[in-house]
């Protein structure tokens, strides 16, 4: 079963190393096409798009995700859930006002953003571009919020580097589907599971035989490793969607 | 600027029409392999997918839904967060649990669970395959808990109703790039603003001209009705976000 789409699909990497060329106005255009002609929740297109070029706001990405290698992509887009928008368009009123604030309206924000970045980096993709989208622009929202002049109803989801392609990594092996793909009810990892077993072991063939940042690690120790990190750094992006006026109706 | 993925991309439609047609065991493989090679945040594949086949539980999901019509597609995935699995490779410590009830993990298994709704969504359609991602199953989060045994970090984001299109509606028109796509800060919308206003035109012969559900609505109106929908059905969903275990740090 294959076709050019799934072949992009199944193909997907996340690209870092860029060669020095810019995306140009069509690409860019054409991008923020693909990514409007996913499905948007209660069709609201609750989130929006900032193309960021200043260099000196780039260099602000770059050190509040500690990846200044965004600096030198083709493009960057910064991903916004956007309730803002649409609090301009109507007249308040109490339910109105209750809707907004709503962790429903919250979450369809974050919906949106998230399948428009993907149908974004599925576009790049087909037309020989690399990408990765950046969830580390959440170390700072604050920050972010100052930066980009972000109003209520606002709230930063993802950056997208975007660019031309200037390293070609090896495909990161996903789990079994047996692990992470049921029928009719949720089924949990029994306690000695072969099939996760083989899994770590491909894994660790897969960092061993990259030829960067190789190490010695089952999917299990990544786990570990990232649950391990201290939470503080993320410990108030309650407060940071409390202050966008997210979350208020606890 | 064209090629096949992005002419798929460009004319997404969302189906709820489909023929008797099911989906073949391949197709569902060939669907979830998709799913699953879209990037996943800090690679820790917290989103699993169950696929209902039983027809009391797709009836349940018409009930919850109101969207009796998904008990006729072709396949029926349902999408989680899924902080659960990684939760049983790990040892659990303080800094283990206070990350994984954290609103930084419950967001990052949105995000996985999103993106990957939409490759699947893609990938459904270069195989001519039409779909529908449903919000609508957070109508009774608690029931979904029941019905499907969703032990606590996981969480129900999307249904997907798949299957072979019987029906070929209009494109509908998404908003014009200037209301959305800015440069370096976020714009918002002025009080007197041309192009809103001819959206609202584009919207409404889009409405008048499709043959079913007719209706005269500008964006503006479908806003309106949409906000001025009673919260109180989804009012509980921060009740349920706490019992899954999720924004317990706040």
């Amino acid at each position: 079963m294959t076709n050019p789409t799934l072949t992009t699909l199944l193909n997907h990497r996340s690209i870092r190393k860029f060669t020095t060329k810019k995306l140009t106005t069509a690409e860019i255009t054409t991008l923020v096409d693909a990514a409007q002609h996913t499905p948007t929740s209660t069709f609201s297109q609750q989130y929006s798009i900032i193309s960021v070029t200043d260099p000196q706001k780039l260099a602000a990405l770059g050190d509040i995700t500690g990846h200044h290698w965004l600096e030198k992509s083709g493009h960057f887009f910064l991903f916004l859930a956007d309730q803002y928008r649409n609090s301009q368009l109507v007249t308040a009123t109490p339910a109105t006002i209750a809707n907004l604030h709503s962790t429903d309206k919250f979450l369809a924000g974050i919906f949106d953003a998230s399948i428009a970045v993907e149908a974004m980096v599925v576009a790049g993709e087909s037309l020989g571009l690399g990408s990765t989208i950046m969830g580390s622009i959440l170390n700072d929202v604050p920050r972010l919020i100052d930066l980009f002049h972000l109003p209520e109803l606002t709230f930063p989801v993802f950056g997208l580097a975007v660019g031309h392609p200037a390293e070609t990594p090896e495909r990161k092996p996903r789990m079994p589907q047996e692990l992470m793909h049921f029928t009719n009810d949720y089924q949990p990892l029994t306690a000695d599971n072969a099939t996760l077993a083989a899994y770590n072991r491909v894994i660790t063939d897969y960092y061993q035989a990259r030829g960067s940042h190789q190490r010695t690690e089952t999917f299990t120790h990544h786990i570990a490793t990232e649950l391990a990190r201290d939470p503080q750094q993320r410990a108030k992006l309650n407060q940071a969607l409390e202050y966008q006026g997210f979350l208020q109706h606890h």
